[in-house]
């Protein structure tokens, strides 16, 4: 359903200060070059600044230091117009407020517990033991096992599994086949092949957690895989058993990190990045899109990277095979001095 | 069901000349080597010329050209055997017509409409305001959500999620549990965390794409992501918000794109690529496997790479400890260059 | 349900013998560090020695070998303590065992056969001509496509979907949201863009395989993907159309195998590997975390690598731009040489 806001009621809602007409009706969100009348705009990098002048918005967040070069469009004026675009999307998020609601082909075990508010679309299945805490959205055919908890106001978007014993906090948003719970890589050698580490852990998952689409996180083998508050995790994204993700950090799609390694909070990870396993992160350590990080990093604040860089395939195939030569290149560079040191000397 | 076709009815579905018996029975397709009586098999690389002398294929499909060295089987002469191979194949699908039929088990939405001919799977659930084309497969357990579209003759396979808002074109295939919708990964940093920009874009898929199974195709955060016609995707590749893949691209699988990056039509990039985002790739460009995009490719058919390439173990340890002294090296070499010519001079 | 043993009946479970009070009750796993009373523990890592002094388990797995230095806690010798604590796991397992069930939601088509002692969870789809064994495991929402077979005491945990023709050996464990038998990625390339090359052939899984969440294995182009037994297969990963994984491989996360290509039996692949298309790769091959492979691997028991390793931001970008420059510095370094020889000479 199209929602529609005065420019008042966002301004008071991102906190910001009207410039202009408040009473302006705001249908959408857009950005300064393909705004239409009724939209909303923001300007928070200074390089768009000149998209102000043929913008079509009906009104603009705007830093509160900037001096305004348009005067036939409204201003919300914001601290940080970025934060405010972000407060404001919130207003015309496409779904819908939850609202109490049992589909009849869902399945609800007779002794799980489902809060009067949740909704539980068609083909959920809930097992025995779990509890749905209030205002909850269970998608269609999500699947939670037993002895789950599912804090308040979460959403567990269609196709989402959540194994036994695993418990996700308040407020948080998991995508559309995720799979939480699954067992860990833990497999001994024998004689015979690999025998199974049973995974006897679970997973707990703090509040305010966004989880990607077709995100893993696996159980622990003996005790907990954790995800802290505030954490936020793309598509795509392999979290082995025993992990524990820092409070607020970021991970970035198709991005795999191995058993018992922990990163710290306000860490950054970029896209593809692998962390090896028994780590340890310091807080804000940030790497670089489809680095390893085969080594803990102790201090915090560190920006870690591995790979070659971007390059012409052709140039790129001949320092290829020099990488090959490197160390006899090393050595020949080392022999060299020593024999213009003789030379000279 | 085991499907058979005389040699003329394959001949002239793949637009080729039948040499021998056109009344011949074909009941497979099969390569040279593992062919069976019965089967049809092909010539596409010279390198395979001599299985030609000891297939059991009952007919070979062949370049017009070629100097048939065997008189006991049948051939099927076409300009392009590789395409006339893709042409055959189609006859075989262990995919049945679709035929019209509402899964008892599937809940559509009293005001979702839904086409006569399309095939509505156990399990599946069909939001509201959403359409499904005719001639559509939706496989069992599919959610789609609201304000949907479907075109004619797409294949949703089991599992697949349609967030709201989502348009698929004509004569899609979309692979099990792949999800197209889910959110981007967009947040505004504050002090309290990371700030939810809330996604309010959609999906567009255009005609005649295919998508891989767990594949993720996230929804724009103002206007759509977008994927155009006869692009073919592979599996558990992340394109994410904004992004634009270009006509007749092919992304192999394990690739990750990231926010607002436009790929060039009829561009390949192989498996786990990694592509950083707000780039423009020029039409045709090619990224060799597991290389990292990070700046825009501004000629069409540039080939780029990244990486070291393949080595033993032992040998690439002492490289990559080199690797990390490459700018020393760089600055020794230099220095020698000088002294040898003050040496020499 | 919580599960108690005596020590007796684990040391029976495991082989081993009981050094102390064989009636003492067990009723968890846990690490030395972390355990509680009541808790079995296990020394596999010599490191970890020095906790068995302060442990609070109530036994531990220990070598034969070992001179307990504790007198107060209970012992059970074993020759492998890491394969012992790996068999003592499956005593404590979350998973109850199978019992005969067919929830009403699951819709079985009339002509697939489920044996007696199979449980068929809510929301699974089980196609036409496909046959389930004794005490499989077919968790929710599940689709089971026709004329497969799954072997006696698989579990297909809830997600999980089977294309048409794929047929998983006995006693496997396949994870959430795993597709089997997906098209693999063929296309021809033709005037008007990609044609599709129909995927006829199937999926032939082993014996005793694991295999993650939300993994893909592709079906065949003409004949089947295989995965032969005892392998072992992380999340996150794909396996292309005719690829075939020997016997007892380990394949971690995130990694990807191209079409065709042939990986030896006991091989490991650790994460985020990336294998190029029509190689093979002798038995015992190991690729350590994000290597590309782009040719086959002929001796048994070779580690392969490529990459540059982790290392800080700043200095990484500094080698990455002399990365670029390797082949006019390994020319430099040969021009040197002829200087410095003619200088001596």
């Amino acid at each position: 359903m199209p929602k529609h806001y005065t420019l008042s009621e966002i301004a008071q809602h991102v906190g910001g200060q009207v410039e202009g007409d408040e009473h302006l009706q705001i249908a959408g969100l857009s950005t300064l070059e393909s705004a239409q009348s009724g939209n909303l705009s923001f300007l928070a990098n200074p390089r768009y600044a000149k998209y102000l002048k043929s913008t079509n918005a009906t009104a603009v967040l705007v830093a509160e230091t900037l001096e305004p070069p348009k005067a036939d469009i409204a201003y919300i004026r914001v601290p940080n117009p970025y934060l405010a675009y972000a407060k404001a999307s919130a207003l015309f998020d496409w779904r819908d407020d939850v609202t109490p609601h049992v589909a009849t082909s869902a399945v609800i075990h007779c002794e799980a517990s489902v809060a009067p508010t949740a909704f539980i679309a068609d083909g959920a299945v809930i097992g025995t033991g779990s509890s749905i805490g209030e205002g909850v959205y269970v998608g269609p055919n999500v699947t939670i096992g037993r002895y789950c908890h599912v804090g308040s106001g979460t959403r567990l978007e269609a196709g989402v599994v959540l194994y036994d014993h695993v418990n996700v906090g308040e407020r948080c948003l998991i995508h559309s086949n995720a799979v939480l719970g699954a067992d860990g890589f833990g497999f001994a050698p024998s004689a015979n092949g690999w025998e199974k580490i049973h995974q006897l852990g679970g997973v707990r998952i703090g509040h305010g957690v966004e989880i990607g689409a077709n995100t893993t996180i696996d159980r622990g083998a003996l005790s907990d895989t954790v995800v802290e508050d505030g954490a936020i995790i793309d598509n795509l994204v392999q979290i082995a058993h025993n992990v524990v993700i820092g409070e607020k950090t970021a991970i970035a799609g198709c991005t795999g990190i191995a058993g018992s390694t922990k990163i710290g909070a306000r860490s950054t990870l970029a896209g593809g990045v692998g962390v090896a396993g028994h780590l340890v992160l310091a807080e804000k350590t940030h790497v670089t899109a489809m680095s390893l990080v085969s080594r803990s990093v102790t201090e915090p604040g560190q920006v870690v990277s591995s790979g070659t860089g971007q390059e012409g395939h052709t140039s790129w195939k001949r320092n290829v095979v020099r990488f090959k030569q490197l160390d006899s290149m090393a050595k020949r560079i080392a022999l060299l001095e020593q024999k213009v040191e003789n030379i000279s000397s």
